[in-house]
């Protein structure tokens, strides 16, 4: 773009683009679903915009239900079976049959559900757990915790070597759907395939993949699963996590954190431990309600959204925004790291750049929301309900504003 | 109370004591701080009422925090350092010094983190965990798979067998400070001191206590404790929990939930976990924002109180509320559980009473909100920010009403 005049045009001509692609977006509507401003927002994938739905749902949950009815609402308004009908209404984006997935706690403390669970249903003598090497650190931080406490050894491996690692000593595999770092989306059907066909079994983490993408969790025969709910889900800051555990493992899934609230009788105080059947067998201590409430709230905004829709307009928004990105910022300023292969990305752009903190900063400060992951990375996540084509065409062409601002740093850092 | 002409002379001098009561109560002024209808709540030993403060600090965190400032507010609202700010707020109330607590998780989750934490502090050869054997049932559940995970046995003593049940062999002892049946209060400075003196860890469950009498965690020695914050703080249904950690054991704390909001660097992102020092050790994953900001708001009302008159108080409510009992119900009809010795008393009386599931439905009926507790136990929660002696004498009036209407039915079931 050696030419400004030149530039000029091509950047007419992709505002006209974007606001066809805009006008054409079966998604379109659901943008006025969300609170949003003149910023924009490509953050969603850490924590996603506000359902306009929750303020008031939360306002009753805490004047009526809790003010008022108090005590009364652990049965009154639903509050005591929160964790399996919220889990219930996640299950269809990510392809799982209701009854199989409970919501509550962080994400960690279901990874280590999860991982001691799947350390104990593998059969003697299997002693190694497997787990992507490129995961968010606190995945392998648990997943060492549960290896420790259960007698098993782990192994960091990467996901595409996860075939070649497996063995007749493999208990478990944690994988990641999504790369955070970099938004590759990994093979599950064919990793969960090959993990099944070892005898292990298989784990995913799909933080940043529901909501974002069709899952598929029973369908292609997934062991467990956790996720967030706080990045394309839109549950808020910290909202509860979930755990998966399918229909085929229930009864085999021996929880390392036995709570009341998963007891076959929860009231009646009992000194033995007997878990109850299927997802509830997941739950621990007492549901954080107006978190787990305002969730609820939340997932109104996927009725009568087609997952096929979101993933088309998850990919077509990255196509673009790298479109965008090639011309508006001169060459060699920026090297995208997520992989351009529809097959192999998530749904969000990562750009490594020099000086990548102080580019997010200026970006920020001038409108333009997504986030800096050590030591060089942009990330730009797209969520389809609220994010538009002329969102990214204008972060594109900010972003090449504040790379010329930040002057000779050329190439990556 | 066999003439009617007695009780209600009886009556009449029990309601002007109340009102005497009432009026010279130095926590009177505290009952504005609450949302309170007509009903006599008794029931704030399960949920605390709503604190007037709550609606509006939450609804500002969700339309202003989230949906305005959204990603910031990690950053500017000051959500990332909630769990320890909070922590510090609660401090105070159980007899601890600053850094020591971290809120985050549920009460399971914490006696969990603790209970694997004090394992492996206790020296080698130590192979016994002693649990409370008339425990809240998680408490036991979790200290079983704490042992189980690492590789020790539990008894369950009751706690005035465990001086007696110490040896060279117990790693660790996990206590209630009161009783969530009885409402008995146990001797904490004195098995604190006998656990020490064993050479084991103590570790006690706060739930009962904690914001109804003095705790003194650091005074008396303790090394972790753990509680809940929906009760007697009034955080909210299933508000996040806490876990103190004595700074003496800080650096020796090793926990079986290593996330990374924990790590020495959480942003860091490294493969590799090193616990920060301090009390933010004791955190896993994303706090839980929104119910968390509402705990911090609800512990407002603590501003200006004196835990000594807290105390006070909730001695008077529970003697002169078994004085009201003593004149409304026949003898026989129900028995008090609760010691009657003020050193001995939680914040609750637990009457037993045949037919008490019964019972317990028709007061609520009538204004009066306790609970039932399997398998005949009435429990009346007696929390002093909000409930007056005018309140207990009605309560104790209604239920003589109640159980002259169930009849026959006389003696414990």
């Amino acid at each position: 773009m050696s030419d400004a005049g030149t530039g000029a045009v091509a950047a007419a001509e992709l505002v006209r683009r974007a606001e066809k692609l805009d006008a054409g977006d079966p998604l379109a509507g659901k943008r006025s679903s969300f609170v949003l401003d003149g910023t924009v927002y490509l953050d969603g994938n850490s924590l996603g915009a506000l359902p306009v739905g929750v303020p008031a749902r939360v306002a009753d949950v805490i004047a009526r239900e809790w003010g008022e009815l108090r005590i009364r609402s652990w049965d009154e308004s639903g509050w005591w079976t929160a964790p399996e009908r919220i889990g219930d209404r996640i299950a269809p984006l990510v392809g799982a049959a209701p009854g199989q997935i409970v919501v509550g706690d962080s994400t960690s403390v279901n990874v280590f559900k999860a991982m001691v669970g799947a350390a104990r249903m593998a059969g003697p003598g299997r002693d190694e757990i497997l787990v992507d090497a490129t995961t968010f650190p606190t995945d392998g931080y648990i997943a060492r915790s549960a290896a420790r406490l259960t007698g098993r050894t782990v192994r960091a491996v990467r996901p595409e070597d996860v075939p070649d690692a497996l063995s007749g000593r493999t208990a478990a595999v944690l994988l990641n759907h999504v790369d955070y770092r970099t938004g590759r989306l990994y093979d599950l059907p064919g990793l969960t395939a090959a993990v099944r066909a070892a005898g292990a079994v298989s784990v995913w983490d799909l933080c940043h993949s529901a909501g974002a993408l069709p899952v598929g969790l029973d369908e292609h025969g997934v062991d467990l699963a956790v996720g967030c709910t706080y990045k394309y889900l839109n549950g808020g800051p910290g909202s509860p996590a979930y755990l998966y555990v399918s229909r085929a493992r229930q009864d085999a899934f021996d929880s390392p954190l036995p709570g009341w609230t998963s007891h076959t009788d929860p009231f009646g105080m009992r000194g033995t431990y007997e878990p109850a059947p299927g997802a509830v067998r997941g739950r621990v201590g007492t549901p954080d309600i107006l978190s787990m409430l305002a969730l609820e709230a939340a997932l109104d905004v996927w009725d009568g959204v087609s997952l096929a829709d979101v993933r088309a307009k998850s990919l077509a928004l990255g196509d673009f925004f790298l479109e965008c990105v090639a011309a508006y910022v001169p060459d060699g300023r920026v090297e995208c790291v997520t992989p351009r292969a529809h097959g192999e990305r998530g749904s969000q752009v990562a750009l490594r750049c020099g000086g990548a903190e102080a580019v997010m900063r200026e970006l920020i400060s001038r409108g333009v929301v997504g986030d800096f992951r050590h030591p060089d990375v942009l990330r730009f996540g797209l969520t389809p309900l609220y994010v538009g084509f002329g969102d990214v065409e204008r972060a594109a062409r900010v972003l090449a504003v504040v790379l010329e601002g930040v002057g000779g740093e050329v190439g990556v850092g």
